[in-house]
């Protein structure tokens, strides 16, 4: 039925195999890029067969190098890869690309397909991910490996097409890479001077090499990248170097192979279409089916067996180490898993208690470095960082090390003025595993980071956003500065808990949830200025984990129901106390996470927010109607209804009327 | 009671004027960045003095060269220029910074101040902002300058810190200024080597100058920052650059003149205090008092007199040319105050009443398209763009003609995939004057772009956010590029007016209210797939543009109200066809923005939304939780409680169970 095969394929036989795959895929689901898996299918196959260390039996190897396809919408490419290399992906998997319920989505993603180490799509970020990954392993070499054991030690591969390289974040990350040296992330530019819009000439005019010298790379330029030769020796210096990441610029045609469609944006986004298929198959010289690989090929690319053997050899030099360091052993075994000290939840638990008792009264983003300070001892896989605002985020403890130098404890990361690569880098360290990442930067600049956040909640990655001057209460610096609408938009980011506690109790426990938290992104939230601490029963202090609770309340059934986060409960507490003595049973609810909240049962949100109680107020100093999903049609949110103003916080707020006296009116004015 | 100046000040006494109108600002405000003033004071010195084409006494003089401190924090630096040279900034404001109801706020603010051309703060959107500036200028120039008639012919001048080089946004802005040769654009780089976590070093290593020379920009090397020779000679060598925007760097001292603090990030955003103040008088030899601006001073600074002789030469110039080329000086001139051509409102209505009678079934992108096609011939101030999906945005029309090229009518940006400096160059394009510029991608990859929308909403500019592929309707490129929270992220932001329109009627208002409103921006969002058309009396077609009107009602009191946007108005029409039959008495409203549905008197308000009818259903696919602002706690809301999948877009809306069927299924069920 199909034309025998040469006994052993030749490079360009096996690169064809990603060809038709990914061609028959998208045609197949008739949506998709065909254009970039056919561009650098060569590249893929002299990496993946010559130098790629994993093992595809086992996709969680711990020291496997890492891939990244940061110009995600080549998905087909890795999805060829994994199949053909031996994954759990079978090819029916591949005949339902970007189906319901399969395991190809349209952008290769993490928590769907084995062998995906992150979620691509959203340019630019696969690559800043990738310099997390190579982050991530250059410090857990740097904390555990030994003389002759070199236990932590692979490489971070990286696919990057021009949109990659336009956008703002591959500078950032770019930029970051360099300077910290990560000499074992290689990334692959695909030029191939096609994007969306066409013939790049008219927008893409970088001196992209020199640029990348310019941050302190190692560059490889005019690299044919359909010659496997040039390929092999462009990789063999990029091995070479130790203090720079490696640029390795593939000149590429997109499509290749496609007689009529190669070199042009009509292969970029598109199924080639039933003729030009064909026709790239007899060009090409494929006399296979859609979907028919014959087995010589897999046996030109099959890995599995080869990266078992690869992981025994590890595993047999872990071992040894353990015999040798096996406290270093444990921890790192500890640390690769995700699994928690265990005694953290306990001491955690003792901090929240005495911290309870004491009753600070600080700003929140001070408890927040208290709790830092307290727990980061305890995790010794805590990274911090901030986008140069650590000593306005409050990011910075005694034992902080930068990550810029040696030290074997290194754990802090000054990201300079750049979030969105930081936020981007932190969700590579926690997908690398062996870290728990957090970044900072003010409320209103987690904007720039933005899409990260989003991404770190839908890959899920295990990262924790520190957010802090989270409100007007931030003062002079003006509208520019003030978070307005950025709370309510990170709540709606689903699978992302945003907390913003009302003081050090509150604070600590939010640190602690988000750190016990592996399923996803937390944004803890926190005041510049200082806050009152609030009386609580131990019950009420393990409540507020559950993201709201009754913090105040009336006898008998309520009258009216304050409900506050943040630096607004001391408002609601005192707006209590006048109208307890105007004889309005009054009741505050405490509520620094309604994501959490809202995934409590019904009984419980019913016995916090009882919904025949429908005299409700919501105070917080950001946009109001946020809040009406609590309040409803016949409730009020004290809050904000515009942009903010420079002036000194106490000003604004009396200026904006958040204020006792607006929210005693307020709930007096419902019906 | 002051010692006498010298007769004529020096350059340095005049840079001194700046330097103790910050500190003694920051001083007063007890809060506020006086290092970066003392460092640039030189700089600002020689370029205000010596180059700056302005005219204080008329801040809108259209021809002037337009100044932007994208290191916006240093806001004092500009306070104090706009103040020494005459500006309507009395010393009383300067004496009030960082205060209520000033008019110097933390950050510069283009609605608060004059002679502040862009709000800025979030760092290197300043400096984008600032190349859109100067690209309007050469296509005003292209289009409008004749032999002998230079009528728009300035330059743009930005100041940027280390700061606004580490952002992403800045390698965008970088990028797409060297590709567009716009030679009239100079850059100052404040290298400091200072930002708020300290020395520069640890995070921030790029050759930043060779970094620019890739981007085909002239750079100046090595400019002493302090010394008014060497920053004449930088400025003179930019002025004759045609084809290149010119980066000049100069070594500054943060903080210059201050013993203890110079060259220490101590300087950069907190006040020197009395004792360092009181030294730095002495060491700069600055014998005046807080506030204290001798005669001979403002005297070397007062350009108002200049400026109004400077500007009258132009409008005679402008007159000779009227006299030449009157269609071009009153279309110059028209474009120029920001009206809109006196025939457009008709036009645009007579469209939008045809495409009702006509009832095209498009998307809704599609519907775009249509509309810029015919809006466009009408406003040749129109410059559209895409961040390289220009043919997903469907943002091409025929006239289209890329701003790459010498066209006079060159009117279309290829933007690359770079939403976020598209964004800010955009808002330049609108700050500016002359144009109303459209920039577009997915709505997803907004993300990317937030802050720039925010800024849009906050000068505010006039600028159009156009956003295609909406929801999951977008299909199989899957959740990585389906928005879910994005359309209630946006709708949050302040004076930011979201559309989501539900067929091509819908589209062409939404257009058109973008058009009209001046006073800040919209997003257009707009669907990948087909919608229905409605049916619409001329009275309804009239209540879109109020963002919320009765589509289809019941006769008398409605026992349900179905509230939808966009492609969910097709349901829910559906759905009442279901519940009619069922007896029930179903409304449907048709809600394509909140934001201006919600501007809308009482009454209106009312009469679409009754208090008294609470049994109601919103649809939209998008984050549910939203629309319990109008649905409240006793309604329903159909629509996306998580991410979305990959899968054809039909397959989508029934796995997330966004259909006929749940609406009616949801309607029924209230009680």
């Amino acid at each position: 039925m199909t034309t025998p095969a040469p006994d052993k394929p030749g490079r360009r036989q096996l690169a064809n195999a990603i060809r038709f795959l990914a061609a028959d895929a998208v045609e197949a689901a008739k949506s998709g890029h065909p254009g970039m898996p056919m561009g650098m299918a060569d590249i893929a196959e002299v990496l993946w067969n010559d130098y790629l260390s994993h093992s595809p039996k086992n996709p969680h190897w711990f020291n496997r190098d890492r891939f990244v396809l940061s110009n995600g919408h080549g998905s087909m490419l890795q999805y060829a890869l994994l199949h053909l290399s031996g994954y759990d992906l079978p090819l029916e998997e591949l005949k339902h690309f970007r189906q319901l319920h399969s395991k190809t989505a349209g952008h290769p993603e993490r928590h769907e397909t084995p062998g995906v180490e992150t979620t691509t799509g959203p340019l630019g970020q696969g690559f800043a991910n990738a310099v997390g990954f190579a982050l991530a392993e250059k410090l857990l070499a740097q904390r555990f490996n030994r003389p002759e054991y070199a236990i932590v030690d692979h490489r971070t591969w990286v696919f990057m097409g021009d949109g990659c390289l336009m956008e703002g974040v591959s500078h950032e990350a770019a930029s970051l890479a360099g300077t910290w040296g990560l000499g074992k992330l290689v990334a692959f530019w695909d030029d191939n001077k096609i994007s969306i819009d066409g013939n790049t000439d008219g927008w893409f005019t970088d001196d992209t090499p020199a640029r990348f010298e310019a941050y302190g790379w190692q560059v490889v330029r005019n690299v044919n990248g359909h010659d496997p030769v040039e390929i092999k020796t462009a990789i063999e210096t990029a091995l070479k170097s130790d203090d720079k990441p490696t640029l390795i610029c593939c000149r590429t045609t997109i499509g290749f192979g496609a007689p009529n469609k190669a070199g042009k944006e009509s292969s970029h986004g598109a199924p080639l279409g039933k003729d030009e298929l064909e026709a790239t198959r007899a060009a090409l010289e494929w006399p296979y089916g859609p979907f028919e690989i014959p087995e010589e090929i897999y046996a030109g690319w099959r890995a599995g067996n080869t990266g078992l053997v690869r992981e025994e050899q590890w595993n047999r030099l872990f071992d040894q180490y353990a015999a040798q360091y096996p406290d270093q052993a444990a921890e790192l075994s500890r640390r690769s898993h995700g699994e928690l000290p265990e005694d953290f939840i306990a001491a955690a638990d003792a901090y929240i208690a005495r911290l309870q008792a004491e009753g600070p009264v600080i700003a929140s983003r001070k408890a927040s470095q208290m709790a830092i300070e307290t727990f980061a001892p305890l995790l010794p896989e805590l990274i911090g960082g901030s986008a140069d605002l650590a000593h306005s985020n409050l990011t910075l403890w005694k034992a902080s090390k930068s990550v810029a130098s040696d030290d074997p404890n290194a754990n802090y990361v000054y990201y300079g003025v750049r979030e969105f690569g930081m936020t981007a880098i932190a969700n590579g360290l926690a997908l690398h595993g062996g870290f728990v990442p957090f970044d900072a930067t003010f409320l209103v600049f987690s904007d720039y980071a933005r899409n990260a956040v989003r991404m770190s909640a839908l890959i899920p990655a295990h990262s924790i956003h520190v957010y802090t001057h989270d409100s007007i209460g931030l003062g002079e610096d003006g509208p520019t500065h003030q978070p307005i609408e950025h709370l309510a938009s990170l709540r709606y980011i689903p699978n992302n808990d945003v907390w913003r506690p009302c003081d050090a109790v509150e604070s600590a426990v939010a640190w602690k949830q988000a750190i016990v938290r592996k399923d996803g992104p937390s944004c803890l939230v926190f005041s510049r200025q200082n806050l009152p601490h609030q009386p609580r029963s131990d019950a009420q202090v393990a409540d507020i984990a559950r993201g709201g609770y009754v913090l105040a309340d009336a006898d008998g059934t309520p009258d009216v129901i304050l409900i506050a986060t943040g630096s607004e409960v001391g408002l609601a507490t005192q707006a209590k106390a006048t109208l307890d003595a105007d004889g309005i049973k009054t009741r505050v609810v405490s509520m620094p996470s309604t994501d959490v909240f809202d995934r409590q049962d019904a009984a419980y949100r019913e016995s916090v927010l009882p919904n025949a109680v429908r005299k409700r107020v919501a105070v917080e100093a950001a946009i109001t109607d946020f809040w009406l999903k609590y309040v409803g049609l016949d409730g009020a949110v004290i809050g904000m209804h515009g942009f903010g103003a420079s002036a000194p916080a106490e000003a604004l707020y009396k200026h904006f009327g958040i204020t006792v006296e607006k929210v005693v009116e307020a709930a007096k004015s419902l019906n």
